[in-house]
């Protein structure tokens, strides 16, 4: 986590209630395995489990939506204890359904992407978070650009950004 | 993918009509796992799918050549929707058989390789492409070669090179 | 193994008697791979096999504790042939107890982590060590810090120093 | 390959009729993936096939000599179809037996190597090989250094190397 975070990102932090996070590119480095049956693994980090109970002893809500259905993520979802919404090729209309059933509007939302798809949630979120090796697209919206690579820590780097500013 | 692209090369793109792609060392990383029975696995990017979408809209055409004949290929193909001619120590014939069978010529179609098994082909087609840990005989013949690595972006880069200039 | 290393740290070693491993950051990269049925995978070194030969050579005692309760480290554990405790939280009480049940005190044990939950042990030993890549709070408190990566040579590095400066 | 290869180094090629791998950290990167069920997996090159079938034009022998008895080794050498001896503590009285069986003396032999159990053969071949990332102690013993890591071109580099400058 860089040690220099502006005031405005700790504003922002302090006002934010959820964090949504894309799956691919975020809890894994983007690669999928593959083998001769077509089973498909992918490479997370065991980092983000510590990281996900910072966020438990702040109280601030966060769950998965991934474009991708595939049981790799309810998979790691269900490791980690985080809840997942999957297979939705459009992101934004979900994820206001997920504010709206929290009853938190989107300007309290963090989201956290990689890739092209991300953008639509991006653009509406109150504090939009690009993984250090996202797309430029993303890396442009990002009001905080992580210092990890997806699947190596870029997770755990979000939650202790939020352990060290939440509620200061 | 490279801001500065010459325009030889957006001339060459606006006359092309098929992408054909090898498979190890583009879609994947070049490696291979091998477990205790033989079952192998590949390591692909995630961030592929975004990209022949890309070539889905344009109207471009696009396959996957490869000389091993390999089940992971054929299940990378599947997930990825895109067809695939493997098993052939050849590739060049085969090439010819393809373009024949769409009616196209060997100068509207860009390959994609990156080891020696890759030269006739690259030899003979309009656009040579090249990924960029590609083997130095196959770098000298490229027209373009990729700034990410084979099965790291450099599938979805080639992707991207089309959607920016192709009809312009 | 770095050339350089100071007097105090050699004295240490000679008076210390048993070395205990973190797991998953130390004998491994930090990654796990997860595939769809929830199988997990860790990336080792070959290279750890022969450094624990030496530590038998020495005569120092070694084991492996772990927060994380998972097969893949009794697996790893067993191929290597090295004890291990897992499954508990808190990794101190633990420590303590095996330290009493080979009669040794704290001060006579070396202690190789990488994250948050080694740091109360960490605080206790009389040889804190860090890999390479630990996170920040870890690398303070160590007295040495690998050079090499955990899951790339660190587990060897540590056996390669006691195998120098032991006894000396 | 570098292209500065010494006239020594080409002198020695010509004399040379076998070639022995080391298997851990030559043919893979050094690295084991381990599941909860204590399967193994290794990482190996797409390229290496390709380099050993320079070896068959030029009529050399090769052959795999591994420390670890292991089922990924004799997969991965089918896949290769090169032959593999494996499981033995010491390997210089195992090489003594392979040379004399195809008749061939020791200083007729190349043998590429990463870690420490390979230095009684480095020490007695008549030319030493080491890859990129091998351990000091087989860095110094080496008459060639792979430009490529183990496991990421090291063995083709080898056949490259072999494939231009035998016979000359």
């Amino acid at each position: 986590m860089s040690e220099i975070v502006d005031r405005e990102i700790i504003l922002l932090i302090s006002k934010l209630k959820m964090i949504i996070f894309d799956f691919d590119g975020v809890f894994t480095d983007n690669s999928v395995y593959v083998d001769e049956n077509g089973l498909e693994s992918v490479r997370c980090s065991r980092s983000d489990g510590l990281g996900l109970r910072y966020l438990d002893s702040l109280g601030i809500k966060y769950s998965i939506l991934s474009t991708e259905k595939n049981p790799v993520v309810t998979m790691r979802a269900k490791k980690l204890g985080i809840s997942v919404t999957q297979g939705h090729d459009e992101k934004l209309p979900v994820l206001k359904k997920i504010a709206k059933s929290h009853n938190i509007n989107l300007k309290q939302i963090a989201y956290v992407g990689n890739d092209i798809n991300d953008l639509s949630c991006l653009q509406e979120v109150g504090f939009p978070i690009a993984v250090a090796d996202a797309y430029p697209e993303v890396l442009k919206l990002a009001k905080y650009i992580t210092l990890k690579l997806g699947g190596n820590g870029a997770v755990r780097e979000v939650c202790e950004l939020f352990n060290k500013f939440y509620k200061q």
